[in-house]
C-alpha cells in the first residue's frame, strides 16, 4: 500500500511538473518540487500523504466497534495529556529516563493504569527464573530447611540450599553455610530483606561502564537464585506463582523459554531434565483447573549457547524426545546467554539442520549494537534456519534485507523494551528501533524478559513504554489491540487452540472496554 | 538490487521446499525453513545473502584502484584493532561515550588521524558564527576598542561590543561596560581564558536534564557572541579563519546556512543584509585568490523560524534580491531555531511556494525523537516542497514512506552525528539513526553543524563517529570515498563548477591514497 501510494505520488507530481512548465509565464525549468501548485491543492496532498503514511503503521488498519471507538476517546486523551507534559518539560516524560529512577512515578500514570487493566494476551519472550515479584522471591527464603552460604564476614550472600542437613559442599572456597532463619535473626530481617531485594534485582545500577558488565551483573542474579529455586517443589511452586501474577497483570498466555536444569531433592538426590518439564507441565494443569479463563503456557527448551557444536547436538536430541513425551506443551527451541560471548549460530548450523520440522526455532538474534558483528549476522542465520520468531531483534533495522525477509515471512520480532535499556542498548525509549519496525509495518510482539530483576510488573511496564515511548504520538486503541492479537497470532499455539485463545481474550477485552468507557481507570 | 534478492531467495527457498517436500522418507510439512539442505548448501546460501546485503550499503559497489586497495588495508588493519580492542572493553570505546568526556583520547586515534588527513570534500551544514576554534575566539577578544558587559559583580559576562566609547545600550538592565582590557587585567589572562573557553562552547555540560534545557544553552553561546562577530571587520576575519580551518582539516567546500544579520560599524552604524553577503563574497574571492585548491563556498539564506507567515514572506523577497545579486553564491534558503520550539513548516507553505524555482530548498527536518510530531511532520512538507537535501533528518527512518521517497528523489541526508549526541538526541553513535540509512542506501552527507561549540575539528570528528560508530565494522574506504564524493555529488554546486571540484578534490585524494599506503599516518 505504502508502496503504492509513493509511486502515485511521483506520477502526481511528475504530472503536475509537466503542467507547470507548460501553463507558466517564464520558461520554467521541470524540478521536482511541487511550488507551482496552490497552496490549497498543496496541502490537500500533504494531507493524503501523511494520511497513507499513517495507515502504514503496524495496526492502523483495525476498524474499531463504537464501544471501542468510545474507549480510545478516553485513552487518547489521557495519553495526550502525559505527552504534552513531556513536550513542555521532557526532563519529566518517563520514556525519556532510566526505569530504576521513574519506577514509582510510572506506577502513578493514569496511561499505566489503563495498561495495567487491559488484556494483553500472552507473553512470548520470558525466562524461567526471571518471571516472579521480588516480593514472592523474598517469601520463598522463609521455607523451611533453607541454608545461605556467605562470605565477607557473612555479610555476602553467594548461595541457598534446601537441605535437612548442613551442605556439604560449597560453592566457592571461603562461604559458610548457615541456617536462613539464624542469618536472618543475625542481621535482622528488614536488613535482610532490604539487602535481598537488592541482590535479586539489577538496581541501583542503572549506568554500567559498558553491556559486558551489565551483562556478568545480570548473570550473577541468575547463578545467585539457582539454589533457591532449582528444588523441585520450590521450582513447581515458582512456576504457578508466575503465572498467577503473569494473569493478575492482563496475561493470559506464557511462553516460557527454560534452561531446563535437573532439579534436586530434599536428599540431594538430582532428577532429571524430563522431570523438570513433567513439573511444569503438571503445575499448569494444575493452574488452568484453578483459572478456566487462563489461554495457557508453552516451552522453549533454551540451553545455553556457549558450548561446542556437540553439546548442540546432543540438545538437539534431548529437544526431540521432550517433544515426543510432551508433545503439546515442549514445543519450540533457542539458545541463550549473551550473544556477544557466545557463539554464532553459523557454528551450530549442522547439528540445527538435524531438528525436525514440526519442532519450531524461536531464535535470540541481534541483540546487539555492534553493527557488522557476527552477532547482527546471527539474524541471517536464524532466518535462513526458519526462526518463527526472532527474540530483541535489537539490530534488524540495520539490515533492511532481513527486515523485509522478516516482513515477508511474517515473522514477529519480539521487542522488550526494559530490558533493553537495563542491559544498555540504549536509554531513551523514543530512540528504540522497533519504532522502525512499526514503522515499516514489521510485525512485533511485545514482551517482557527478565521482569523479575528489574522489578517491573509481567508485562505492563514494557506495553507502557511500547505506547508511550517507542510508538508514534498518534498510535491508539489499535496499536494496543494489533500487540495483543499479535502475541496469539504469533505464539506456539495450535489452530483450535488458537481459536480459543482469542475466545478467551474477547471476552476480557469487551470488559475491559466498558470499564475503560465507564471510566473506571480514570 | 536487493530487492531481486530477497525475491530470488524467496523462489529458491520455495522451490528447495516443494523439493524436499517430494523426495523427504517421511511426509514433510510445507515449512518455511531451508533445514532439508545440507550445511554446505546451507552455507553457501547463507553467504550470498550476506553479500547482497551487504552491497545494499551506501558505497559498497565503488571500483576501487590498486592504490586505493593498499590504503585500504591499512586503514582496515586500523580500524579492525580499534574494533577489537573496544568488544574486549566497551568501556573503552569512544563511539559509545560523549565526546565531552573522549575528546583528548579520541586525538590520539590512529583512525582518527587518518580521517584528519584526509580530503573529505565539503561540508554542507555548518552556521556562521559556530565553525572557527575557541583559541580563535579567543584571539578576537584581544582586538582594539572591545567593551565587555558583566553582571554578578563582574564575573557574568553577558555581552561583547565593538567601540570607541563606552556603549550607551546594556543588554540586561544590570550589566556594566568596561573595556576589555580591564577585564581580563581585572580577573588575570588565565583565568579569562579559562572563562571564555568554557562560555563560548558546551562544556562541560556532557548530560542535561532534557534537550530543551540543552537547546537554551546553545542558543545562549549565539547570542553572547552576537557583539563579538556582528561587527563587520570581525565578521570578515571570522569567515576568512573559517574557510581557513577547514581546508587545514581537509575540507575544500563549505556550503554555509547563515541568519545574514545587518552588522555594525564602530561608530554604531548598521550595515544590510546585502552589505553581509558582499563582505562574504570577497572575503572567498580573497580567500580562494590565496588558495588554489580550494573549491569555493556558497551561502544558504536560513533566517528563524519562530516567526509569523508575513515574516517568512518578507524572507522570501530578501532571498530574491540577494540571489539576483549574488546568483552564484547566494543560492539556497532554509529556516532555523529549535524545530519544537519554532512553527512547523505548514505554516510557512503559502510564502514558501512562492520561491522561485531556481531557489533551492535545504531545510531543517526532523530533528527530534518525539515520534509523530508536528516536527516529525516538517519531513513531509520539506520533500513536497522539493527540498534538495534535509538538514539532520534525525527522525526519518521513523517514516518508511518519506524515506523511500528521500531515496527515489535522491535527497540527501545531512547528518551530523556530533551536533544530535550533544543536543541530546541519543548518546551511543552505535545506535545513530543514520546507520539504517546507509544500510537502506539512502543517500547521506556528513556535516558538522557548528563544530565551533564543541571544540571538534572542523569536519573529522563527525567523520570518525560516522566510520567507527555508525557504519558497519566492514565499512571501509569504499564507505569514506563515498561520503567524500557525495559531498560534492549533493552540494549547490553547478554542473560546470562541479567538474572542477570533484578535479581538485581527486587529486588531493590520490595524494592522500599514497600517503596512506607509505604509512605516513601510522
Amino acid at each position: 500500500m505504502p508502496n503504492m501510494a509513493i509511486k502515485h505520488v511521483a506520477i502526481t507530481s511528475r504530472r503536475a511538473l509537466t503542467k507547470c512548465a507548460k501553463i507558466g509565464h517564464t520558461t520554467v525549468s521541470v524540478s521536482r518540487s511541487l511550488r507551482k501548485l496552490t497552496p490549497t491543492a498543496f496541502k490537500t496532498l500533504r494531507q493524503a500523504i501523511a494520511k497513507v503514511g499513517h495507515l502504514g503503521i503496524m495496526g492502523q488498519k483495525i476498524r474499531l466497534s463504537d464501544r471501542e471507538l468510545a474507549a480510545n476517546k478516553v485513552i487518547m486523551a489521557v495519553k495526550k495529556e502525559e505527552i504534552s507534559k513531556g513536550i513542555l518539560d521532557p526532563s519529566q516524560f518517563t520514556p525519556g529516563q532510566h526505569i530504576f529512577k521513574t519506577l514509582t512515578e510510572v506506577q502513578k500514570s493514569p496511561i499505566f493504569n489503563l495498561i495495567k487493566g487491559m488484556p494483553k494476551g500472552g507473553v512470548l519472550h520470558a525466562h524461567d527464573t526471571a518471571l516472579c515479584s521480588t516480593e514472592y522471591l523474598i517469601s520463598l527464603t522463609y521455607r523451611e530447611n533453607l541454608w545461605i552460604c556467605t562470605a565477607e564476614e557473612g555479610c555476602k550472600a553467594i548461595a541457598f540450599r534446601f537441605s535437612k542437613e548442613k551442605p556439604t559442599q560449597k560453592p566457592v572456597e571461603d562461604c559458610i553455610w548457615e541456617p536462613m532463619e539464624e542469618f536472618r535473626e543475625r542481621r535482622g530481617e528488614k536488613n535482610v530483606a532490604k539487602y535481598l531485594t537488592r541482590r535479586f534485582s539489577m538496581y541501583p545500577f542503572s549506568k554500567f561502564v559498558s553491556n559486558n558488565q551489565a551483562w556478568a551483573h545480570f548473570m550473577g542474579i541468575f547463578i545467585l537464585l539457582d539454589g533457591l529455586l532449582c528444588h523441585a517443589p520450590i521450582w513447581a511452586d515458582y512456576y504457578y506463582n508466575a503465572l498467577k501474577e503473569f494473569a493478575e497483570d492482563g496475561v493470559q498466555y506464557l511462553e516460557l523459554r527454560s534452561l531446563l536444569p535437573p532439579l534436586y531433592c530434599i536428599d540431594g538426590d538430582m532428577l532429571t531434565t524430563r522431570d523438570t518439564v513433567a513439573i511444569y507441565n503438571s503445575e499448569l494443569e494444575r493452574f488452568k483447573a484453578d483459572h478456566p479463563d487462563f489461554i495457557g503456557s508453552k516451552l522453549i527448551y533454551a540451553p545455553l549457547r556457549g558450548v561446542e557444536p556437540s553439546v548442540v547436538e546432543q540438545y538437539v536430541k534431548t529437544a526431540v524426545e521432550l517433544n515426543k513425551e510432551f508433545p503439546s506443551f515442549m514445543v519450540g527451541f533457542d539458545l541463550v546467554g549473551q550473544e556477544e560471548l557466545g557463539r554464532p549460530l553459523i557454528d551450530f548450523v549442522e547439528p540445527l539442520l538435524k531438528m525436525p520440522e514440526h519442532i519450531n526455532f524461536y531464535f535470540h538474534a541481534g541483540e546487539t549494537n555492534w553493527f557488522g558483528s557476527p552477532i547482527d549476522e546471527n539474524l541471517v542465520d536464524a532466518i535462513l534456519l526458519g526462526t518463527k520468531r526472532i527474540g530483541h531483534g535489537y539490530a534488524l533495522t540495520k539490515h533492511s534485507m532481513m527486515m523485509r525477509l522478516a516482513k515477508l515471512l511474517d515473522i514477529a520480532i519480539e521487542v522488550c523494551p526494559v530490558s533493553n535499556q537495563v542491559l544498555q542498548l540504549g536509554v531513551d525509549y523514543r530512540n528504540h528501533p522497533a519504532a522502525l519496525l512499526l514503522a515499516a509495518n514489521v510485525p512485533i510482539v511485545i514482551s517482557s524478559d527478565d521482569p523479575s530483576f528489574w522489578r517491573c510488573a509481567p508485562l505492563s511496564h514494557d506495553f507502557y513504554f511500547a505506547f508511550l515511548g517507542i510508538a508514534p504520538m498518534k498510535a491508539d486503541l489499535r496499536f494496543l489491540k494489533s500487540l495483543a492479537t499479535n502475541s496469539i497470532r504469533y505464539s506456539a499455539l495450535g489452530g483450535e487452540e488458537k481459536r480459543v485463545a482469542y475466545q478467551k481474550w474477547q471476552e476480557k477485552w469487551d470488559k475491559w472496554i466498558d470499564d475503560v468507557v465507564a471510566q473506571k481507570y480514570c
